[in-house]
């Protein structure tokens, strides 16, 4: 719940967590991020020079409590809906605990909710914008991940003084989004398209997520776990027995099966020992995932041959 | 001519400006911009902590023989094509200074091309662009006025290495602009559509600035100058004998007789004693030109009463 006013239409969630940097991080401020984390904080952060602050995650999301050894952050950047990469949901204690040390300590947070509209597993927890009491949240969504990326829609949900900052850097920045897409957008919602579409995704994704589940264990065994399946639209494969440095190896001999598989490593500053793979899993229909896990168990194999 | 390599497909003039400045200008760094000047380059270089230095211009657009006053600058931000606002059309004798003063100085040039287009009384100039041979100019052009500004597309030539680093920039920028929009586009180009399309908005925009030119004349004698009518969709109407202090009222007569016009003082940075109006005359036909006009000039009259 927000004022229009209060909403900026963006390019999607990069234009957003652009803005956000560019308006609040001076170089040298301390900015914290999750470790993985989507690169596209990291690489903006990193460009604006900002001393950037790791907490590790697990499968609730961001560990919240570490931030209590951390003194002070102009911003802490968090994706609660679905941990990008790692796929925690954070949980409502977490919630609470990261909007009062934000309060206390004059953070701001970044809300990336980059995929938060599909879920599985609980019933949704509310946003850190709505459980936000003293305006210190910037929330953003996209419709790359609800509908598509080329359509390059997203917005920024900023609390009333920060949203007129970002309105005018948003101003010499591009001066706005595109409009037809908006116009279609916009009647897309009002006509109730984008429930049912999101409705039908969501049943349509869950078949292909529990595909998917079926295919690892029934390939994989022990060997592997997937994590982060709570929400969204992709998970991460957990090679335990397997070591980091075989990712590589694994990936060229996905290719050769014609799967395309992607490291987890690169969103990581410090990545696991451990092998892991980032599978996304909704443009694939079900007999296309169960084929691609064999081909994926093949090559996993000849590893070791 | 240039490379596909060297092109980034952005959101607009503005976009470009904004990339442009965000990978060259560090806080401190001189940058010419023209006097007066689009305030899109201005407001960008002013976020960015630059040193403005203001060049005048004349109905040849930027008086580059100023610059020899100038020891440095890390770019210079000029509209050759169409001055923005004052229309001048920047000679060629200026165009080879500017570039040999940027070769000599070190110094790199955005040439805003946003109107190029349209041209009326002299055959085309070659851009900065294409007069460059030491690679330091970035070429901006938009389809802004040439199509519609809610398409949101524009390009940016720029030398090869530079372009690499605003590609990377773009990434985190917003990771690029709407597909459907760009597809439409090259089809609309390679069908040569976007030629037939210039060459007859080209034809209606010189019957619309004929008659805004008669109107002018007929219902102002020489109480007031247009200028900068050689390219482009807009004019400046100068009122010599009209103090700029009373733009205000003559912009709210206007208003009450239904007729919009802009002042051209915002675009200075020290606007001129005498009243300057800014005419854009694309979008209506000759008939509501000429009939805009007369009330324009009863406005006027009325600032007598």
């Amino acid at each position: 719940v927000c004022d229009p006013e209060q909403i900026l239409v963006v390019h999607g969630s990069q234009q957003a967590i652009d803005l956000v940097v560019r308006t609040f991080v001076d170089e040298g401020d301390p900015v914290v991020i999750e470790e993985p984390h989507y690169t596209g904080f990291s690489f903006c952060l990193e460009a604006a020079g900002a001393q950037i602050i790791e907490v590790p995650t697990d499968e609730h999301g961001m560990q919240v409590e570490c931030l209590a050894e951390v003194p002070w952050a102009k911003l802490v950047c968090v994706t609660p809906a679905h941990q990008f990469p790692s796929g925690g949901v954070l949980s409502l204690d977490r919630r609470i605990a990261l909007l009062e040390w934000a309060r206390e300590r004059g953070a701001f947070v970044l809300e990336d909710d980059y995929d938060g509209e599909f879920r599985y597993e609980s019933r949704p927890l509310e946003s850190l914008c709505s459980l936000d009491t003293s305006g210190r949240v910037l929330y953003a969504g996209t419709a790359s991940k609800l509908l598509f990326p080329a359509l390059r829609l997203g917005w920024l949900v900023a609390p009333e003084p920060v949203g007129l900052v970002l309105r005018d850097l948003e101003a010499i920045t591009d001066t706005g989004s595109a409009s037809i897409e908006q116009l279609v957008l916009a009647d897309f919602i009002a006509q109730g398209h984008l429930e049912r579409h999101v409705r039908r995704a969501r049943v349509r994704h869950a078949a292909r997520r529990e595909a998917l589940l079926e295919a690892v264990a029934g390939e994989f065994g022990d060997r592997a776990r997937v994590v982060g399946t709570g929400a969204g639209i992709h998970v991460v494969l957990r090679f335990d027995q397997l070591s980091a440095r075989y990712v590589g190896r694994l990936r060229g001999a996905c290719r050769a099966r014609d799967v395309g598989v992607y490291p987890v490593a690169p969103y990581y500053t410090n990545p696991p020992k451990h092998a892991e793979l980032l599978l996304g899993y909704a443009a694939l229909d079900e007999a296309e995932i169960k084929e691609g896990i064999a081909r994926l168990r093949d090559a996993y194999d000849s590893l070791r041959g």
